[in-house]
């Protein structure tokens, strides 16, 4: 026997069974997932140096490759969310006194801008209205005007629903001696992006959005011109959970062990990026190009407005203005509360402003589009 | 229809259906888990600032704080694990230039080390042979001679399987103005731990050992005092993912939108700390200890011997010494294909020399000790 007096029972609470409201979630993620996903997700853990979990994190290492249409060595999942992957991303490329020039034109900018100072770097920004995005002779100017170790910029801007274009940033990148870091995490599994063919160096993204996974294990990847410039750091990386010099050996061939992976978020994240390797990506970003224009018809029919242009408008998130008059919070909690489907206020500078609607991954389809219509009708007269 | 040229399906591999082995998890961690937890973390996801949501975070707050005997304000899930909880202690708790004394009886001892270095703090080791602990003498020698900011101790070692009593530590730190650090990993849920009996600052823990639960969401604990070297810090914390005082304001009142947490996982994590409140601590720790008495004595009639003393040895974690002339590693990759066991061989400087064999949490179960016992007997001959 143990002893084990005074233990206090004060936060010995009663609670009752799980029981979660059947939301339909479009918002800005995390979407609703395949139940293929969940039922993998509950299988029971094997260890995280257990043969057939060491395959299985190869096999998502090759499929991250085919969403990503990249052939980077180094592409792996991260132990956390997307923002982990995000910081993952940051803590691996900036170096202290590396000057960093960030394109702000919404809320996940702006979060690059603090990160990047937090790990040291001299942080410069460019700025466009929210919604809008940088044009490759804007960026052009920047990168002459600031001589950067490191552009970073938002292709997806989840804020916002804008798509930065991305062809040809790189070339200018590269003809500078500057790695191009892109945030990804509304655009992989949803928009077209090629890692390699565009030159980006370091990406992330998360699980939850356009790969239809539940949230937890996130997407990295890093080009051989950005492992060499870590690989000549003078110092280690200051985030030992992120550092990529470490997790290469266990994502490698050495296997040697770092830290518990998330075995059943990574069961989840194997099962969504088959089930994008089923689809094919043609058909995939398709899709979602397609419920995306249903949604834009739909909303117009509604008299609603979107806040983006149409060239650079996200198929993934849509901005919806909210009408004068209107309160916009209202009318998102009448659609929680009434119909069960989850929609999301502005963030930042849009926050009052608009509405984000996601279309993502398996939540990407017809009936979702016809339903949230039908319900907005409903709540907004 | 969106441009789609160029999509390379060199990694466009082919899969199958998710299918893993039916691994008894006696190793180190993960364990198994209950069948309710991995039910629960099946339920289909809601939004990470959905109400009912918020209400589980509440909860999940509430239950920690029972498990681990503390009223702190600051008690919350971190979105990663084990060692992410670990790293977010470090990063909130160490200011650059701070005196870090880091007790160093085994591999996590070393793991401190490394991460309050690279957070800037100026650390000092107190060491002892792996597999031993401090005396209450030796740590106020040691609290004189380097006069820390930070004490950081390993309670329970899991690359020894010793356990560190706690009592009287914290008052000795707390004489000298020093801060007390707890790695409560491989403890949490299965071993005797009153985080405010004991006067410890800051805790931190992962789900899938004593609490029974994958890994993914990890527990961390800050007491009032810690909170108030964080808020007086001159400069942001050095890590945006795992900044206290930006995750206080989410899992706080003020609810304020910091990164998407990993949902299903905090599901799971609560249906296992719901199981800690069912059964009790009590009987959770002596069932703990029991079924590890009950591993020890089959060990000792099996001719083999444990690594720790008696008086200082883990019910979570047994150490159990090679003996001369038998494989190791041979041994215990035979207990996983020919019987699907999973126990694991030494980390660090007991790399070699002995198997660790965990009894954690759901897994601490009679049946398992007589099935490895037999099982084992049987590889070895």
């Amino acid at each position: 026997m143990v002893t084990t007096t005074g233990i206090s029972d004060r936060y010995r609470i009663e609670t009752k069974q799980l029981d979660m409201p059947p939301r339909l979630l479009l918002g800005p993620g995390p979407a609703n997932v395949n139940p293929r996903v969940l039922s993998a997700m509950s299988i029971s853990p094997v260890g995280h140096l257990d043969p057939t979990y060491l395959a299985l994190m190869d096999e998502i290492r090759d499929l991250l490759r085919y969403a990503w249409q990249t052939e980077n060595e180094l592409t792996i999942s991260v132990s956390g969310t997307g923002t982990a992957a995000m910081e993952a991303t940051l803590a691996n490329a900036v170096e202290p006194g590396d000057v960093v020039l960030v394109g702000v034109k919404g809320y996940f900018g702006n979060r690059l801008v603090d990160m990047a100072g937090r790990y040291g770097g001299d942080v410069r920004t460019m700025t466009k209205p929210w919604g809008q995005v940088f044009s490759l002779e804007e960026i052009k100017t920047n990168l002459e005007n600031h001589k950067p170790a490191i552009l970073a910029l938002v292709h997806a801007e989840t804020s916002t629903g804008a798509c930065q274009p991305l062809e040809g940033v790189a070339d200018l990148c590269h003809q500078h001696g500057c790695l191009l870091i892109v945030d990804t995490v509304t655009s992989l599994g949803g928009v077209p992006l090629y890692i390699d063919e565009w030159g980006i160096d370091l990406a992330y993204s998360c699980s939850q959005k356009g790969l239809g996974c539940p949230p937890g294990a996130s997407p990295f990847t890093m080009s051989s011109r950005a492992v060499e410039k870590l690989n000549n750091r003078p110092k280690p990386v200051p985030n030992w959970y992120l550092d990529m010099t470490l997790l290469a050996k266990y994502w490698g061939e050495q296997r040697v062990y770092h830290h518990t992976a998330p075995i059943n978020s990574n069961y989840a994240l194997r099962e969504s990026l088959r089930i994008v390797a089923e689809e094919g990506l043609e058909q995939r970003w398709n899709r979602h190009q397609q419920n995306a224009e249903m949604l834009w018809s739909g909303l117009a029919e509604l008299g609603l407005s979107c806040h983006v242009d149409r060239e650079h408008r996200l198929p993934t998130l849509t901005t919806v203005r909210i009408p004068d008059g209107v309160d916009g919070k209202a009318i998102a909690r009448k659609l929680l509360t009434e119909y069960n489907i989850e929609i999301a206020g502005g963030l930042g500078e849009l926050g009052g402003k608009v509405w984000r609607i996601g279309l993502m991954g398996y939540n990407s389809r017809p009936e979702n589009v016809l339903l949230l219509l039908d319900a907005l009708e409903k709540v907004i007269k």
